[in-house]
């Protein structure tokens, strides 16, 4: 373990999540919230996760609420900061913790709207703030998209979230969105779009995905996808041969707009699809059916 | 088993998989090809995909080449055709079909490119004829997507595919792409946007995307994510509060044209993330990887 304790910063669900993940490979973390409540109840969510990751083989970290910031700081070389999404909150959290603390600590924002730059615009000391966006949930998903100005924090980061058997991924500037969200939008947008056109039904999309492009993206990405679906020639073969009716497929994709008809097809279409199941529900059987996959990739296969 | 037996018109890579598909699962198998060393060549690699799906406990129905039409279509209830994706040829194909097969065959066409619309129209018989368009490799993903214009060709075809141990999905209409190439067109549109603006490398995309997104939408759809994202109050919440700011993110993302510029650099990026491994290596790591995965989703949780 290179860091030393984590302050985690805003202990809503993400929050929780992270201190769960830390704690579970040993970490010592405090949890801090504007809310001290919200502190005392990520604590009790966190150590039920922990203990799950560390196992019967492993001690986990012992997770604390700290009633003030330089108790949640103390000793700590890594914040996980995720209050709410808003420059102004974020830059007069990030002055004080940057008088508060050691001169080697780190500030990674699990921001999912916000920019690097958004961040850092007028912060004396920018470096030492860097985004770090998991996907949710962050003790579950192995995804951190990361934008580090400088090389000393992206060395770090990458260090530090591989120990937690995370990947990170790193962006080389600051987008809107980072990488995942942008794609996700991309791919939602025509989602949206086939259903406001009428060709199939909103379960009928999600089908679509899950039992096809879904899965195959579960084991490898867009691009190499289509290396692979050059034939020997690969992604150069392809970009010869389909590129310009790639280009025509791309100009006959749709941009809906989110009208009130569209809303209510979406609307019913999940009620359809959910059939009853509370999102509570939905959201253990996700949970679920990742772990199993995750660890199904893990493992040596079984015959 | 509610078919006879099964043509495959069209014995290529695709039509050896379904031909092992359909074997594995008991059925007998013709496959015939306008040239007939393919047509050799497909049952033998279609005999072992079947053997391996029968497995020990059930017997494979038996797989054969014909030399022509009439040979295929004897006894045949089913043709999955697979041949050249041009619409005279598909035409002039299902024209001879439908004059040498019994009043009950249908002829469901893999077609990845046409529609139902491009296929049938001008042909007597169009209620016969279905695009039935699976996912690469066949034997291995579960989604088949459908649109047939009448409902007794829709059912037949449910209940054959359903057997099959497939995913059935079907559309309202034809269009272009179905639902799953029309996903995977929007999505690689923002994965080369991502490149071709300096924000991230190929590399990072795709790792983004499988250990994200991708991910996740192999359990849920993209729809399903969404209304789990808007937490205890689902989409309708997230469309009333974030449907102003999906709007404007859709509106940041881009519209790359694949310039010799972008074309070099997806290249390139390919190169780094393949590193060294061949096309038919990385298709092996990934049917691996896919076959796991769906086993793992079928077992019971072991902890």
């Amino acid at each position: 373990m290179d860091e030393r304790a984590i302050a985690i910063l805003g202990s809503g669900l993400i929050g929780e999540s992270w201190a769960g993940l830390f704690a579970g490979h040993g970490y010592e973390v405090r949890c801090w919230d504007i809310d001290p409540s919200v502190a005392t109840r990520a604590v009790l969510g966190a150590t039920k996760i922990a203990s799950a990751i560390a196992g019967p083989a492993r001690q986990a970290g012992r997770i604390t609420s700290a009633d003030d910031l330089s108790a949640a700081l103390e000793d700590a070389s890594w914040v996980q900061e995720n209050i709410v999404e808003r420059v102004p909150e974020k830059q007069s959290l990030y002055r004080q913790v940057l008088e508060l603390a050691g001169p080697d600590l780190l500030i990674a924002s699990s921001t999912s709207s916000l920019t690097w730059t958004d961040l850092t615009t007028g912060l004396a000391g920018p470096d030492r703030v860097l985004t770090a966006h998991p996907f949710n949930p962050p003790h579950l998903m192995p995804l951190v998209e990361i934008y580090a100005a400088s090389t000393h924090a992206a060395q770090r980061a990458d260090q530090f979230y591989r120990h937690l058997d995370r990947e990170p991924v790193f962006l080389n500037r600051p987008a809107v969105g980072h990488i995942a969200n942008r794609l996700s939008s991309a791919l939602w947008r025509e989602a949206v779009n086939i259903v406001a056109e009428g060709i199939a039904d909103v379960e009928a999309v999600d089908c679509a995905l899950v039992n096809g492009p879904g899965l195959r993206w579960s084991v490898i990405g867009a691009h190499m996808a289509y290396h692979l679906g050059g034939g020997e020639g690969g992604i150069r073969h392809y970009l010869e041969h389909l590129g310009p009716s790639q280009e025509r497929r791309w100009a006959d994709l749709g941009s809906p707009a989110l009208t009130p008809e569209v809303v209510d097809k979406l609307i019913e279409g999940i009620e359809a699809e959910a059939d009853g199941r509370s999102v509570q529900e939905l959201v253990s059987e996700r949970d679920d059916a990742i772990e199993r996959i995750l660890k199904a990739l893990k493992q040596p296969m079984i015959e």
